[in-house]
């Protein structure tokens, strides 16, 4: 096991009908709020109102930042932070998904930067402290709500860069699992391929004795696996939205992932899909994460041994030959997100038609990911991501 | 799954050679230290002379608090406070086990409360505010070093309570694996005892819905089996030890119980053994929980699907019946703790020769853990666990 450190200070506060502790919480930090949201899917779900009328009755001051899209945009964040200078703003209120937190997260930390916002997503090192942030998540799906990690879009340059600090974690975290009864089907599943995929690159690693980390990561997959289509089938269950937004929250909070360090590798490749094509981050992982395993079990027989266990430990699978059950394993996964939770595993299916700019985005990822370096699971050259993605158009029949 | 709030701010710094890091994290909270711990160990380890030299280097004070002893005394708290007040100290640091870190808390508690320190482990309502506590570990077993939880013993009334308060929880915890590398056999199977039994109680609950709960400390409790023999075998296996380390750490971190809410009946059990007898905790509840588990199946048939799912998914038993499965995978707990472990599983063996304090324990046990409320997984009368400390005086040969 590496060493680590672990410092997760926010204050979860999990469950329904606990709104009313907003104002509390926020008071601490001061009563002058950046309202951050996306679209209106918080206007029709009846929880914007909610929050302003409890801010208001404290007397809260609410500056609104509104249409903060999915892979959040480095314009969204240089107008937040144009609004906490112009109004002097105390604290942000992050009210949304992983995007909308994001956002916020890279406000806070930007406002005492004096240059660009984009700077500081680009070198995380020119922050130094940020603003408080409170957040009340609506999807489960990035465990934003309680790392220190943010990524940002800059649709002029093609670039999706994740940025990080202590200082970004939220102060607080309301997740109230209904919340997520209005997220659609197509979210929620693809929610839930992104925590899978979270899950999956700390997973797949080579540090010696990580029993805790790799026993908890099987743990969080069974209870995706378990609990997705409980969510697709009846929107309003509790339990599954309860377990779905816990677990996302737990698989990128550093329980999985500290001790047992391994660079990332789905999420590079993905990252150049949105920011070229900005698709659904969590359908992109869906997509690319069974054709990289495959690439992993033929490229490196030393994948063997890890990949079948986790078919063994997390799919079921009996089968006694590594390769064999390594195989099985991505089968599993395969035909779990396309057959349980209905994804189209083809990159058609997310609107890229034409495999013209693959070559492109294969060398951007490696070089934006490290790929070719030793941190990944398996070492990529630009030829394998190539690969990787053209067998991203289609279906997987072999495994 | 029900509501919680989770809020562990405690900075964890795992690994080896990292002391260094510690005068920084003390000066934080102040220059003043009360150094805790307990007996000759950290002496003859030569963890004390690491920690003495890094602080005289750093130009810190010291006041020394030791013979902080197992199930600790409230004796060592009411020392702790004095000597806090009187030399009028900023910070506490632990160096030890559960024990010692759960005096410290209780002396951290304690200082800003007039009246005697035992009041507030009566009544933990007492407490108000605290005085930092940073730790260094040295066993694996409480968990106390990432919560807000301390149990401390007054012999001359037989009590043994446990106190709580947000402000108790460490502001750090140093968790070296190496530190446990003296720790010896019998108290290494102790601590595992500890933590298996922290998991046992949490996931034994009626709770729907807590698949995250229940999943995670399945987590737990194969990664605890999997490495005490280990470490047993190698006692200088830096991996298991950090295994055991870590799990120790998350078994009772809020991880695993928060949201799946039941009342414990081992601990309270075993706290009537210890507060009588002095017994080693962990000894005392690895003896208690496999008859207890057996009375719940005997008890109450609703307990069979999630004792023989428990069987099935951490002691790997194949049986379809699930009474005759739960009852395996008690077989299975007790010879691991018998047979893997070296643990003397009957009550002679540590030291308790006479059954005539049984039934004062069993009412005493029944009164101060609520054990006849709705609360325990299976509620208990005094007879019930008269019962149950009986077996304990007999190897267990039907299960």
């Amino acid at each position: 096991m590496n060493n680590f450190r672990m410092y997760v200070p926010t204050d979860i506060r999990f469950g329904k009908n606990r709104l009313e502790e907003l104002p509390e919480v926020l008071a601490e930090y001061g009563k002058k709020v950046l309202l951050a949201y996306g679209g209106g899917s918080i206007k029709k779900s009846g929880l914007y109102d909610k929050v302003v009328q409890l801010l208001n009755e404290q007397n809260f001051t609410i500056v609104e930042l509104t249409g903060i899209e999915p892979n959040p945009k480095i314009e969204s964040v240089r107008e937040g932070v144009r609004l906490v200078r112009e109004h002097d703003l105390d604290v942000i209120l992050a009210v949304g998904g992983g995007s909308v937190v994001d956002a916020a997260k890279v406000i806070a930390g930007a406002v005492f930067y004096e240059g660009d916002a984009w700077d500081v997503v680009v070198d995380k090192s020119k922050m130094s402290k940020a603003l408080p942030l409170v957040d009340i998540l609506t999807l489960s799906a990035t465990g934003t709500e309680m790392n220190r990690n943010a990524v940002i879009s800059n649709t002029k340059t093609n670039e999706k860069f994740g940025t990080s600090g202590w200082e970004l974690i939220p102060k607080a975290s309301f997740l109230d699992p209904e919340n997520t009864y209005t997220v659609s089907s197509y979210q929620t599943s693809a929610g839930s391929a992104d925590i899978m995929s979270h899950l999956c690159e700390q997973y797949f690693n080579r540090t010696q004795g990580v029993d805790v980390q790799t026993n908890v990561a099987e743990a969080l997959m069974k209870t995706v696996i378990q609990n997705t289509p409980l969510a697709l089938e009846n929107p309003n269950d509790y339990d599954a939205r309860s377990n779905l937004m816990w677990a996302s929250t737990l698989a990128l909070n550093g329980l999985v992932g500290n001790g047992a360090g391994q660079g990332w590798t789905c999420h590079p490749i993905e990252h150049e899909l949105s920011a070229f094509y900005d698709i659904t981050h969590g359908i992109g992982l869906a997509i690319v994460t069974p054709r990289w395993l495959k690439f992993c079990i033929e490229k490196d027989d030393s994948t063997h041994e890890r990949i079948a266990n986790w078919a063994r430990n997390v799919w079921n699978i009996i089968e006694e030959n590594d390769e064999k059950a390594a195989r099985l394993g991505v089968r599993a996964m395969y035909h779990y997100f396309k057959d349980n939770t209905k994804i189209e595993m083809t990159l058609q299916a997310t609107g890229i038609t034409t495999t013209e700019k693959v070559r492109e985005m294969s060398e951007l990822a490696v070089k934006h990911g490290g790929l070719n370096s030793q941190n990944p699971y398996v070492p990529m050259t630009e030829n394998d991501v190539e690969k990787v993605l053209l067998d991203c158009f289609e279906e997987m029949t072999v495994f």
